[in-house]
């Protein structure tokens, strides 16, 4: 008996599509500017409708909608498109979960220029956005981050409150509060909650506008100015470190972490968000991505392991760091604890 | 008994991803420009080993290593890199089939400028890019063309030439030749082949090159001009038409067929070379997703289906079109007979 060993073909199909990847962040943004998800949603279904329904042009919206339904955000049956599961849900604006606007963040050409020369971004080993990249003093990229990703962080932030809300009277310090929606959040939950938000003035005031909104305006405090020289405040019972540490190389990180430390009451908890990839760092593959977003933006981000979290959060003085995997975001919680 | 019905979870990552799949592309041409395949390929296989080759900083390699890892382009075993069988066959220098170039043409700013206000396109039904984007008169994108994609069509040129090239005396029309392979390769298959290369004078120069390289110049001449204005002389045996009738609408592609049909010796073939969908235009992704990139660069362009290939073909004359799938590239062959 003998075995049939199949060596894989070379195949150039994928530096083809790689190579041409950047054309599926242009149709989906294209897609989203023009809203072709929702008027699928109201019943627009081939080509010709959709286009009337979005003013285009009707060979235009045959060749995207073909190529939606290849990159998965709609199914074809016939000439007549519909939507994905996710596209429904995400992308049609009559969805409470609607999410569209984070192409305005995502896709901000402030941050996508940083992707213009990577090749010199990796030789240099640093962003070649201007001064620290996108979290130089005061980028107003942030203000964009905080009016658009918002319906993108909710799940994340019900998932958050759910674990570390409580009952009682707490303080809380929400970090790099960016819409506010972490602490914002957690006050709807726990009536007795008190919200202090922390970042620069310009993006605090949607931070603010949002508490209005949400009806925890009364319990919602600003603390403007960098996380890393105002003074805190505090005792806090817990701090709320949203996708932030990511920014910075691992003994900022722990310079920061020594400062939440500092103003955390005895029993305290920081409460950090972040893609956390596994030790391999090739896996899960949205997690383990996003170090590519860091490289590009930052002067020495990264997406860090659960094991350098832990590290970290160790030598700054935490006893112990919890690892939760959350349902509905790709992100990961790490509640540490001070003794 | 009951059977439960699992609906699928809405999940944002797809949209994450695709929003960010710019990066893909980015971090491919960077590693292809660093030329980091074929430093590992040489055996340097931990990020620092790399780094040093490629003289680039470690935690940028690392970084982009492992997230070439993510999207297929290499494996990852503890720290250590390694080459997938595509990589080592297209992306190592020391490969035959090395062509790594085509990020100068598939990511040349002309071309790419045309997703930069995609949603523009999509109203408007045409290319944003000057003229008649990249089919304008002498666009000197197709010298870059000519220069760097001619190793990935040489499988394809290989295939075609196995396909028609015969035995004895022909005589062939090779239009818009670009780098000349597919007309150059015939005439090594055949030895009494004599080849008429038709293309704007400044691509020309390059495929004269291309032929006196191949040993064939002395059976390779050429015809510098508008494939829909300049006399095409003849009568061909074969009329090679490459990559060419994607750039136009249906009716201007009949208009050119005519022009071929007129220009065969009965007996004739008109021999397309094309990505080409099937009728749901949707599938095989590769082939149908090309229909994205004709509708950025191009005024009226698409992927057209053999059922489409065949009734053009047939308004202009011709009695019958084959279709053949090709082995090696993800184009198809369509062969058209003139009675």
């Amino acid at each position: 008996m003998t075995t049939a060993t199949t060596k894989p073909e070379p195949n150039p199909g994928i530096i083809f599509e790689t190579l041409n990847a950047y054309q599926r962040s242009a149709a989906l943004k294209a897609a989203i500017e023009l809203d072709v998800f929702s008027k699928i949603a109201e019943g627009n279904r081939t080509a010709d409708a959709i286009a009337k329904a979005v003013g285009a042009s009707s060979r235009a919206i045959r060749i995207l909608c073909d190529f939606l339904v290849i990159i998965g955000f709609l199914s074809k049956s016939g000439d007549e498109y519909s939507l994905s599961v996710d596209s429904a849900m995400f992308l049609d604006r009559k969805s409470p979960a609607y999410f569209g606007g984070t192409v305005n963040f995502l896709l901000d050409p402030r941050l996508t220029a940083a992707y213009s020369d990577f090749t010199e971004v990796v030789r240099s080993g640093r962003t070649t956005l201007p001064d620290e990249g996108t979290v130089s003093h005061d980028n107003p990229i942030w203000v964009q981050f905080a009016r658009e990703m918002m319906p993108m962080m909710a799940p994340a932030a019900s998932e958050i409150a759910e674990l570390v809300a409580g009952e009682g009277k707490i303080n809380v310090l929400d970090v790099a509060a960016g819409h506010g929606i972490f602490g914002i959040t957690i006050a709807q939950r726990n009536p007795q909650a008190h919200i202090t938000a922390l970042d620069w003035p310009n993006v605090l005031a949607v931070a603010t506008e949002n508490a209005q909104k949400f009806g925890v305006a009364d319990r919602h405090a600003t603390l403007p100015g960098d996380a890393f020289e105002v003074p805190l405040g505090g005792p806090y019972d817990l701090i709320l470190v949203t996708n932030f540490f990511h920014h910075f190389d691992s003994s900022t990180c722990e310079k920061l972490m020594r400062r939440f430390h500092a103003a955390l009451a005895p029993g305290g908890r920081c409460v950090t968000l972040e893609f956390v990839p596994n030790d391999d760092r090739v896996s899960p593959p949205v997690q383990a991505s996003f170090a590519i977003m860091m490289l590009g933006s930052t002067v020495a981000g990264d997406a860090y392991t659960f094991s350098e979290y832990e590290s970290m959060f160790r030598n700054a003085g935490f006893a112990s760091s919890q690892f939760h995997a959350l349902k509905y975001a790709p992100q990961a919680v790490i509640l540490s604890a001070k003794l």
